[in-house]
């Protein structure tokens, strides 16, 4: 298929989620390709947060606990991300970071395997999580070992010494992505548990938790889901776990009775048990109030049109592009992908930098990865064109190599 | 010394710290005692959590991290935190909740003392601080056992087996205050280490962590340092342990180069360590933003007033309540008391309703305890008449009897 900017202007005209991107607040005249590292501002959530602050805390005070619900934002938060990812409402719930969640679910996920002890993973999955498991071996004694595979022998590696396979489901650099049903299967059958880590898939493409039997899973308030920098996570607990699972992270708001204050710990029934702290209620509102863009939109809808962006970003690549020394990085089919696609290229740094002067937001992943997500939601095929039309117009120029461009930020 | 509204209105008009209150947002005819819970909003506030949503997030997008320097936001509130507690900038950072930061480094300090095991606090103190330290004791293996001792037998229980000491520097309910310098000493003298939870002391009355040499130390965002519903929390280690700590929460934003994305955890350099997930971006603005309510106080000044507000408080009580059933619950001598007095009613529940009806917000903990939050920054000795008058009028109508008032919500 040729592609032309009048053929993306086309598919924009009859794309079902069009109206979507009037949900968020866009930068004018910015192509942003980042959303898997920081989604956009959707719209209602200064507002949100203006009243949060204003009225709630600042007139309300303490009675807001009761009064605003704030005491309910955690699990209400929880049951609005449950059906992006195929979870019933009470079994999701919104607290903490990704990796702090990560580390109440492994530890008490291979709590309920002992005397189980291996935890499988990936090398190159997301660092916070292998860095997480690291930790959890370095400090639960005996109880854990964590078993580091390549992702061809995970597979066979999945045998009756597992406890749990702990995964990232969309890979952050390549966007490869994993068979969940199948690996979660595969772990079941050997008698382990699977913790999916949804970090670059909630919000980004149909999840279905239940329907592959998933035991444990975490996520990002703050990438596809929009919840604003350092938004809070989330955790998902099947049903039949709840009543069994513990955690090392004990806090007074998984106490069945918090506001008892007995001296004596004892877990909340269901998923509450695994909050810990005082929930961040300005986070957990903003949060909220994101979740909204997603209202009536088709998750399923969110995939096609994402793989058709890919596609297209690629196809763009290959066409226009040949000979400038980049290489496709994520798998070419877009049913092995999630919804990013990633290029390799020796002086990828530089080449987003002048991107991104450009008006295009990507980013890059050392040593040599140009990552560039995308969210139906607010991005079309004329902003594909145009992007990879810019990225072109950029090594033609050789603009890249301007040496102001190789200077490296504190965060890349 | 007799004190009468006319009194109090003088005492007020002298106050050094008059001015103060103009830097907060107080609901009109309310008097608030109750920011030892939850601080009130202060000015500016708004205007930077808007900025922040509207131009930094909205429009920065990811370019944030570097350009509204986003990253080093943990670092720089916990450098504007230092002051208020006797630290240096480097010895402090703000993240995730307490109860998260007091595992953290609990589970260091400890790991700091093997062999020895024994982790010593008191029952009563406040229940997150006992939950974390059961959770500790349940999943390190042997390497903790907690110790839990009356606050007489504390100085005694400091033995040669002894880890670390965990107490809460301001007790939340009786407002009871240890001797930070004397205890710490004793755990120095028997070779353990000394962490303290300044969640109730912290922005509330001077404290010396470097000058009684404090190892260790966690706090609360939201209470006396009005960050907010939720706040960041924060951590101080002393410089001298720095470079020895470990947290078995290693999470890629304590990695030496969390952007070059290995797959090997390796502990930054000093305090950042410690962190764990990507910073809560929002709750970090407000929390820096808040702190600027403390722009050159003296907390020297702040003391005297708070001690002044509680004898006032004290005295009122003891002068107009007699018979009505009070007992005072905590110390009578303002040396061993933090910011905050307390009673002892058996319908205490009802009686804060029916106080809270007339504008006097305090609150009420399980059992039987009034508490009423004394911050000198905001809240003024008339206030304090005005409080106590109308606590006389409530019991004297016997208001508080009426059944709505008996009604418990789910946070009191």
């Amino acid at each position: 298929m040729t592609h032309t900017r009048d053929s993306c202007a086309a598919r924009d005209e009859a794309d079902p989620l069009r109206g979507a991107r009037d949900r968020f607040s866009l930068p004018p005249g910015m192509i942003y390709l980042d959303g898997n590292s920081l989604g956009v501002l959707p719209r209602g959530v200064s507002e949100r947060v203006a009243h949060v602050v204003a009225a709630e805390w600042g007139e309300g005070l303490i009675s807001s606990w009761n009064t605003a619900g704030w005491i309910d934002l955690p699990a209400r938060v929880g049951a609005r991300i449950a059906p992006l990812i195929g979870a019933q409402g009470h079994e999701v719930i919104a607290a903490d970071s990704t990796s702090v969640n990560l580390f109440k679910l492994a530890a008490a996920g291979a709590r309920l395997q002992r005397p189980r002890r291996a935890v499988v993973t990936e090398p190159g999955n997301f660092p916070t999580d292998l860095y997480i498991l690291q930790g959890l071996e370095g400090w639960l004694g005996g109880e854990i070992e964590v078993r580091v595979v390549g992702r061809d022998q995970l597979m066979d590696a999945l045998d009756e010494d597992v406890a749990l396979l702990v995964l990232t489901q969309v890979h952050y650099k390549t966007g490869a992505l994993h068979d969940m049903a199948a690996l979660t299967a595969r772990a079941h059958a050997v008698g382990a548990l699977a913790l999916w880590d949804l970090s670059h898939s909630a919000g980004a493409l149909p999840v279905d938790l239940n329907g592959v039997g998933a035991d444990l899973a975490v996520g990002c308030g703050y990438k596809f889901l929009n919840g604003g920098p350092g938004a809070p996570a989330f955790m998902f607990v099947a049903g039949r776990w709840q009543d069994k699972i513990a955690t090392p992270l004990s806090g007074w708001m998984g106490h069945a009775e918090p506001f008892a204050f007995h001296d004596q710990y004892q877990p909340a029934p269901g998923i509450r048990r695994l909050l810990t702290g005082t929930p961040p209620v300005l986070g957990l509102s903003v949060l909220e109030a994101a979740l909204s863009a997603f209202a009536d939109v088709s998750m399923a809808a969110v995939r096609t049109k994402s793989m058709a962006l890919g596609d297209l970003f690629l196809d763009l690549v290959e066409a226009r592009l040949p000979g400038a020394g980049f290489e496709i990085a994520c798998p070419r089919d877009a049913n092995a992908r999630g919804s990013q696609v990633s290029l390799r290229h020796p002086d990828g740094y530089a080449i987003i930098q002048a991107l991104i002067e450009r008006g295009v937001v990507g980013d890059f992943r050392s040593p040599d990865i140009l990552r560039f997500g995308l969210t139906p939601l607010y991005v079309g095929y004329a902003d594909i064109w145009d992007a990879v039309d810019r990225l072109c117009a950029v090594m033609a120029t050789g603009l890249w190599q301007e040496s102001r461009f190789h200077v490296r930020a504190a965060v890349t």
